[in-house]
């Protein structure tokens, strides 16, 4: 049985992923009593005197929820709610059996922007954080800052932040490893969807400056006025050199190349192409823009892929769960940049320099130490800065 | 320490009432590979196939949203959603733990009619069901209406309907103890408001002919042209003798009391005015409209209440966790009359003849019998009136 008979069949036993218990045992009228009616009337008494203390009486501070309206499910595309439960479901056990989060899917029947972010304000109550999962570009802009905005717990669209988050964790161990500095590498990125374009600004905020964009239509220039939303903020933000052409063309002497993008759309002429120590992010999944052992034999020194059977798996496990801990641990109105910036730092701190290697910059999602040091950082920047 | 004081206490210590946990262990490649990419594509995918595929591989039909914008909550009226949440998380553990039903609690932070429908609409494909809980009268019957109207999934209000099954039942064995019938049986409904409304269908449905209805002014009387709303249409279903006055005269000659009213507002020459073997329910949190000794010194013969350190306590638990198991069962679409009947006839069959008394006409909410044959009957009437 290949992974997807065996979900299915998973799936099928346990007829989904997730429970909702109980904390306490409800046997007898007393415990009814402290559960439910009259007793529960004094924490509801406090909360009302006092908003502050639903996190000291509820689940709230906790909740996540993992909010989508099943618009990009993988690389499904527009299923819809229902058919994306079982990734929301997912997400809320990883949640839950990484970081005791407790998560809970919540799909909506609707596209609509402003009925979504409506949607989801009207839910805050009951959670601590949102995390958007499976929406698609460009909508999710601007569904996220609007949450962002008008919310006052963490909104983190995981497509985005998350894969921007780990991409950059590889890439400062990367960069390490081939004695490079970020400041001073080009480094191409194809794809400016949801997560290409949070990797731009994250590259960004990490110190890049020579980063050039491609999308199907070749490289993103300040020049082109057909170039609207992100794709037009894109364009301002790189291409320092002002660089035309496609992908192959932006290929040649780069340092790095970060694909979420499409199979096979790299080929081992790009990869020669590139500058000696070429690092090489094919994350286009489930068949990255070049297999690893291409890209090597090409020139490639340091190759990671979204795939679990390849070194260096780029998987948003290796964030999500410690920043939503951290975040709660703090109760952080938001997640900002420097607290990105931290579990991106943790990641990559994760491998010492005595360990890192060519197949090994991005640390085993089950490596243990990662949850807490992540979510320790992530606590940490957002005390730093005023988040909490 | 009192109720109030031990619920606070254990509050505090959980930190809330719910935990979302896993179905499924997460602890390496290979299960990270069938709970979460690439494996889940494989559900996801059927479930786009066939819609109904969401009740074979996802959560869906065991859950259940408890939704409330906080507006009605206990005795203590509108204080908030986030002030709700110690309740609806009460409830939640309480559909867990006495029918194995996950129930997540939703409190919403709006209270415009419009958004709210909205909002649970957009919620529909996460639940397998939606029970409404603590929104204020007149509000709730336009919510719930258009609710059972636009979702496919059962919608039930349990500040109504729970209270007038579990009252239905406890009147269905206090009139067999007493030998009367309901169609003869003159029966007093104080409180028009969600459970006095749906207590009074629901005796109609049971076969009541003789119902009088009274507010604050008194009698619900056709000919009062000031009556709006759900008010009016208790005045045209009820008071077949065109009764005028104020509770006390709707008493005399009475020979049931129901109230879903204020503490202390029956006093003992009111229970003297009733016929012989009078029937009290006395339902106003946490003191009654009567105290039950007062009562039955008056004469009354059966007392019911609302409350667990007295007998015959009217108590929703007795209600709703099997009617959801049952109609979660079948994967009904909605919850109808029938239903409701089925279930009130179950809680009251609980009690044999022989065991029936004047203090035990309505069965202890741990009667371990209870969620079986109530779900059992439920899903029966769900089948033979083509709801699934």
């Amino acid at each position: 049985m290949n992974y997807g008979e065996k979900s299915l069949k998973v799936h099928e036993e346990k007829i989904g992923k997730v429970e909702v218990v109980s904390k306490i045992a409800v046997t007898n009228k007393e415990e009814l009593s402290i559960a439910y009616t009259p007793g529960v009337a004094e924490p509801c008494r406090k909360i009302h005197d006092n908003k502050e203390n639903v996190y000291k009486y509820t689940s709230k501070g906790n909740l996540v929820a993992v909010v989508s309206d099943g618009t990009a499910v993988l690389g499904l595309g527009d299923i819809g709610p229902q058919a994306s439960i079982p990734v929301m479901e997912g997400k809320s056990v990883l949640f839950k059996e990484f970081a005791n989060v407790d998560a809970f899917p919540i799909c909506l029947a609707t596209k609509d922007i402003d009925q979504i972010v409506k949607t989801v304000k009207y839910l805050e109550p009951t959670f601590g954080g949102i995390n958007l999962e499976d929406i698609s570009s460009p909508r999710c802009f601007e569904i996220e800052k609007r949450l962002k905005d008008e919310l006052n717990i963490p909104v983190f669209h995981d497509d985005q932040h998350g894969t921007a988050i780990v991409v950059s964790a590889g890439l400062i161990n990367a960069l390490k490893l081939t004695g490079k500095n970020i400041e001073d590498a080009t480094i191409v990125v194809n794809g400016p969807g949801a997560a290409g374009t949070a990797i731009v600004k994250m590259l960004v905020n990490l110190g890049a400056k020579d980063i050039i964009v491609c999308d199907r239509n070749g490289i993103l220039c300040k020049e082109n006025n057909s170039l609207k939303g992100h794709k037009k903020e894109l364009a301002k933000m790189t291409n320092i050199n002002g660089k035309q052409g496609v992908l192959k063309d932006a290929l040649e002497g780069a340092d790095v190349f970060i694909g979420v993008s499409a199979a096979n759309i790299v080929n081992q002429e790009m990869i020669k192409s590139m500058n000696k120590d070429a690092i090489v992010f094919a994350m286009a999944n489930p068949t990255p823009e070049i297999m690893p052992d291409l890209a090597i034999e090409a020139g490639a020194r340091v190759v990671g892929t979204g795939r679990s059977d390849f070194p260096n798996q780029i998987n948003n496990v290796l964030a999500f769960p410690g920043i939503f801990r951290g975040a709660l641990n703090v109760r952080a109105r938001g997640i900002n940049e420097e607290m990105k910036l931290a579990a991106a730092y943790a990641i990559a701190g994760i491998i010492s320099d005595k360990e890192l290697k060519e197949d090994y910059v991005i640390p085993n999602p089950f490596d243990k130490k990662i949850v807490k040091r992540v979510a320790d950082a992530v606590a940490k920047a957002a005390k730093e800065t005023g988040m909490c």
